[in-house]
């Protein structure tokens, strides 16, 4: 049974509370900090979208195409389907002498409320540009692109989501590198944009993201293929999700010190190279927005030295205040004290 | 500790996890199945509109101005913003004399994305007749309209969401009075919309739902009442919340047999008539669609008389399929066995 991590507070009164699970190890696998259970298998989702993408890199295929900082950063993101981003993907799938139909991550609305109704009032539709997960999937066509040829690249990409495709072989391998955490033996599901996402413990997630910070415990292609993502996530944070989200801003602030991500149902992962550390959140009833992000905004809070101009920028967001229809203050979010404690 | 009521598959594999609690009791106090803590007062939000409504129909004020079963079917409704509500709330309205600037709800983007997509491509924007609780607030604009007369509503009406307004002050003594919860002692919140709302224990709401159902236990203006508000919700179901919602689509099929209501962060409450029940839900998370929502489909499974068609209508709605972007079946909604065991 997990603690409660977040409390959502109407008036002085607890309305609602999100329990969940908190690990934060070193590189050589040392737990600084833990709070709930972080050896139970929870599917990361979009968190490891940046170790999906060291297959990207240390193939060749980002220098074969000369990939950009933005393009860089866009196959680690969770976008908001904003014309920047949709822009961005397009350019990547032109390098690689393809266009959106050979995305297989399906259409969606953006995320972000004033792009779809920018785009209804434009009077189109949404395709899978828009798609949050479509940065990714290109880099993906950019891998099959190195793998197969620009030529035969088409043909050969098709069906690129599933498990034992060639190239989601080469991105599941990397994940398995990184969080030394045996896949062929973990439990599978379908990912919202169609890939096979794995079930893996928060102390293994952790220990990736310590060792994607570092470089330490991975092997030499992947650690310097880590470092050339998170400096193209530090040149282009907008990429990585967008307008008034919480990874854009925190890396909008921090650079190079903070790389973080977040996915579905409620996990954030998080990269301190400074410290040395990664930083891996579940919450068990799957909320991102209030509950995930204040957890990790709490422990930034905590594992990052931070002066005052930071540290008041950061309470806006590991303190939230809830407001109504009219703009008024109704409530706030807080991390719990056990939270507190569990990261002190 | 509540227990889990609803468990979010991926695969095989338990991705996310609701917990909260659940009771239904007759009109006379009995309690026919519980789980979790039912004694631990929590914010009803928008779960107890139709209590709130009481007054507008005992004081008169209904018949005065002649409001249909789709005008009192909105003053219980969270609805979504569509047309056909905003149409009937501005009807409402000019029957008090009063237009949509005597809204004190706020403005929001319609709840249906579709509507919200029609609104921004004819260029316009929402106004507070589009806020969900709109309907609500036209009926306490009504109310106020019986009780100062038309020519002084709008004078007398102002400022009628502080807790100390006549108007709401008469709003809370109906909702005391069905509860039997002692509200001036109670933790009070500002609710979405502005109004106060009362932490009341979900005994104390599950009673106050089989007393709406029966009229056992209401005094006979309130009794009276609550059977002509749940008439005009059987008959008008789309104006309590609206296209593809779940409230209107379990009270479409069932008509006066089932009366349902959803309120913001997770909390959901029910009238059964012909079982003399009344339902009472709170997810500790908040979550409503997918969690208050399936809970209260495994109660009505349970405690309605269904027959196959009825059964398979439901499941729909108690094991929802979870499709990805692509509508690849990904995984369900399931009950969980802790609740379908308190519901046996």
């Amino acid at each position: 049974m997990n603690p409660i991590l977040v409390e959502v507070m109407r008036g002085g009164t607890v309305e609602s509370a999100h329990r969940g699970a908190l690990a934060v190890l070193d590189a050589d696998g040392a737990c600084v900090a833990a709070i709930g259970d972080i050896e139970r298998p929870i599917f990361p989702r979009s968190a490891v979208k940046v170790l999906q993408a060291l297959p990207l890199v240390e193939s060749g295929a980002a220098d074969q195409l000369g990939l950009s900082h933005a393009e860089l950063a866009v196959t680690c993101a969770s976008h908001n389907g904003e014309p920047a981003h949709t822009q961005v993907v397009a350019g990547m799938l032109a390098k690689a002498g393809l266009d959106r139909d050979a995305l297989e991550c399906g259409a969606h609305w953006p995320y972000l409320d004033t792009a779809t109704r920018e785009l209804a009032r434009a009077g189109r539709e949404p395709d899978a540009l828009n798609n949050n997960c479509s940065g990714k999937h290109a880099g993906f066509l950019c891998l099959a692109c190195a793998m197969a040829g620009t030529a035969r690249v088409r043909d050969y990409a098709r069906g690129y989501v599933a498990a034992d495709h060639p190239v989601m072989r080469e991105v599941t391998a990397a994940l398995q590198a990184a969080t030394g955490f045996d896949l062929a033996g973990a439990a599978r599901g379908t990912d919202g944009c169609s890939i096979p996402t794995y079930a893996i413990p928060l102390r293994c997630l952790a220990l990736a993201f310590a060792r994607v910070g570092t470089g330490n415990g991975l092997r030499e292609g992947h650690a310097r293929a880590a470092k050339r993502l998170r400096e193209a996530v530090a040149e282009a944070p907008f990429m990585v999700a967008g307008t008034g989200r919480f990874a854009t801003r925190v890396m909008q602030r921090f650079g190079e010190r903070v790389f973080c991500k977040g996915g579905a149902e409620g996990v954030y992962c998080a990269a301190l190279p400074e410290r040395g550390l990664g930083v891996a959140i579940k919450i068990d009833d799957g909320n991102n927005a209030r509950a995930a992000e204040v957890v990790m905004a709490a422990a930034i809070e905590a594992l990052v030295r931070l002066d005052d101009h930071d540290m008041e920028f950061m309470r806006e967001l590991s303190a939230p205040v809830l407001r109504n229809w009219r703009g008024i203050g109704v409530g706030a979010l807080r991390a719990s004290d056990a939270l507190r404690r569990a990261l002190a």
